[in-house]
């Protein structure tokens, strides 16, 4: 307790990086953002650099264009390090991962063995090397925070509950844009049609995940890790509202679900603050003067092999969820490319998953190398209609 | 832990009581009932002695007539005592108070000092001495476990959440059968028709008071007693399928809310085995596979003024709830008997309200003394109409 918490963000620029920097904003008596880490988006940086002025950056992007950038600026010029240097840099007291891909890994394990405090919001992290970084935040007494409005959910549900009580995870899909379009017309969306997501504001990729139920396949394998329960204990259930955003069943039938209105910001902060809650101006609050009805539906797996594909895939383990990431990666580029169609995205990644051959306990190097091949394979993927 | 945890029931045979028993069968291996408390049901006291072989057994009745029925079913008869010995009994660990009016608010206040356990499922004893009560409890280091579904989601909705991050209580209530009545004929509903409540098994006191969502109002000034929060944030939704059984809203705008299928063995397991959870074979479970939709609408308050006047006595405090208690308790008693209409509960009590002199910080002679006038006042009540 007592003074600011010194905050590093990796992957500032993207949409979980603004939404953390909004909440270091509201609470700048509890937060302080020391150190920053972007992708290729020096503009933004520069700006964001500008406003928090960082001990630290890190910029994927030519360092010249970003050094260019910040001179007109003024004073003292940050150094500029690693995303692992950042990670693990000594004044950082909590690191947000909210990076994408697999450019998470190195960093989320350098915060792990540096003993920070850590807020997960790049799931391929998990995704792809669960075992690995699950173990490494055992060894080292690090609680991974999730930073995901599912995982959220299920977190704060589980708050003073005893671990031996839990029955069952019950994560929530919003069921994207295509619920209900008959199975003929899912070879025809285009890419426009697939990033108009009806309640969530979030990046090309997550939106397109979500429109394919990937997304949802690929937070039950974050979840088994992150809460250390078989894949037949956690289930999915379609909430077209994305009001309820996840929930947890108890031995005793008693179930606890987490409701707000769908803002990214309030998981980030409570991933900042836990075990406090602070009071933020900025988040949507439920009104409960209005007729509200929140429904649920069971998810039609047929017509959304994603889901079923992630859960092979998490419960096969070893190197099969890092092939269906970096496949799934490449399908939704092409897709987003007008490359392939829509239809053809669970396809390629079943395909890639039945021509993998796994290993059982991978190293960090054999999880890699799993990935290089997958995108090699997606890339020269085609499709089999036409 | 260790060892069986010895409970007295006071109220046995009662839909409580009964249902107390049901989950004290389930889990033989962690409760023992050595205490059982009944009101005038002779008959059904008699054969949960036999079955459970309390040590002790306090009865309403005619003495008599429980010591005959008891003598055929042969050995060690239980000693007799009165509620209150056996609410402070030294062996008892743990106290249900399932009584119903005010006949638990004396054993109520001898298991505090006793530092009992206490599961309480008698709501007038909070409504009507919640101040007294909660006063002894503080000074004793009782904590009152609350046994009605609704508090008891919100009390499993606050476990592990700091004091200070509560913005807000929502109890849920199903509306009762006449939710769509229209006004004109809530004059001419029978008891018959009051007492077919859509989703609960209930006792018919508390399903009339559903009906007219004076039981919901009642919960308020529970919920105030138990959570210490003001009554301008505890709030009431109608919830038709009495499937979320109540919510907290905290300061960060995260709800947390409890939910199951409708079933009164849920909470009274978790009030007996807190903080443990057991699974319980026979208590239903939520079944995810099926369609579900979850509605939530705000109280219609001039329909139902019930809920209006317990607000407001429960802000007025003194002895102004035993008064809205024991003239809501004499009104239901007419109704039930056809001697006033539907309709004139609410005016009955308010008249009732109205009418009383209230006394500020009144010691427990004071409220009964309320109690007793509201009563008389009550019966001799005149309805305005006609």
């Amino acid at each position: 307790m007592g003074g600011l918490k010194r905050i590093a963000i990796l992957g500032s620029t993207g949409s979980i990086g603004q939404q953390t920097l909004e909440v270091a904003r509201a609470f700048s008596d509890k937060f302080k953002i020391i150190a920053l880490g972007a992708g290729t988006n020096s503009q933004l940086l520069a700006g964001q650099i500008k406003e928090f002025k960082p001990q630290i950056v890190s910029f994927q992007g030519p360092g010249a264009s970003l050094k260019e950038m910040l001179r007109p600026g003024g004073p003292a010029a940050p150094k500029i390090v690693t995303l692992e240097e950042m990670a693990s840099y000594p004044d950082v007291d909590l690191v947000v991962v909210a990076t994408s891909g697999k450019a998470g890994l190195a960093p989320t394990l350098a915060a792990i063995r540096a003993r920070k405090e850590l807020a997960l919001a790049n799931k391929e992290v998990l995704v792809m090397a669960g075992a690995i970084v699950t173990a490494e935040a055992r060894k080292h007494g690090v609680k991974i925070r999730p930073v995901d409005s599912e995982h959220s959910a299920i977190w704060q549900c589980l708050k003073g509950e005893q671990r031996g009580s839990v029955a069952r995870l019950i994560l929530t899909a919003s069921g994207g844009p295509f619920l209900r379009y008959p199975a003929k017309r899912l070879k025809t969306i285009t890419p426009e049609q697939a990033l108009a997501h009806p309640t969530w504001k979030m990046g090309r990729k997550v939106t397109i995940d979500s429109a394919t139920l990937m997304n949802k396949g690929m937070e039950v394998i974050e979840a088994h890790w992150l809460f250390g329960l078989p894949y037949n204990r956690i289930g999915v259930v379609i909430h077209r509202e994305s009001i309820v955003h996840s929930m947890v069943q108890f031995v005793d039938g008693s179930i606890k679900a987490q409701l707000s209105r769908p803002d990214m910001r309030l998981p980030i902060q409570y991933a900042l603050g836990y075990p406090d809650r602070g009071f933020n101006p900025d988040l949507p609050v439920m009104d409960w003067d209005k007729a509200l009805a929140l429904n649920f539906e069971p998810p039609d797996l047929p017509r959304f092999p994603c889901l079923r594909l992630a859960r092979e895939a998490g419960e096969e383990g070893g190197t099969y969820p890092a092939v269906l990431c970096a496949a799934d990666e490449v399908a939704v580029d092409r897709f987003l490319s007008h490359g392939i169609c829509f239809a053809d995205i669970a396809p390629l990644v079943e395909d890639a998953l039945d021509h993998h051959r796994g290993v059982k306990r991978p190293s960090l190097g054999e999880i890699l190398e799993a990935d290089a091949w997958a995108r090699q394979y997606a890339t020269r993927w085609r499709s089999h209609r036409t």
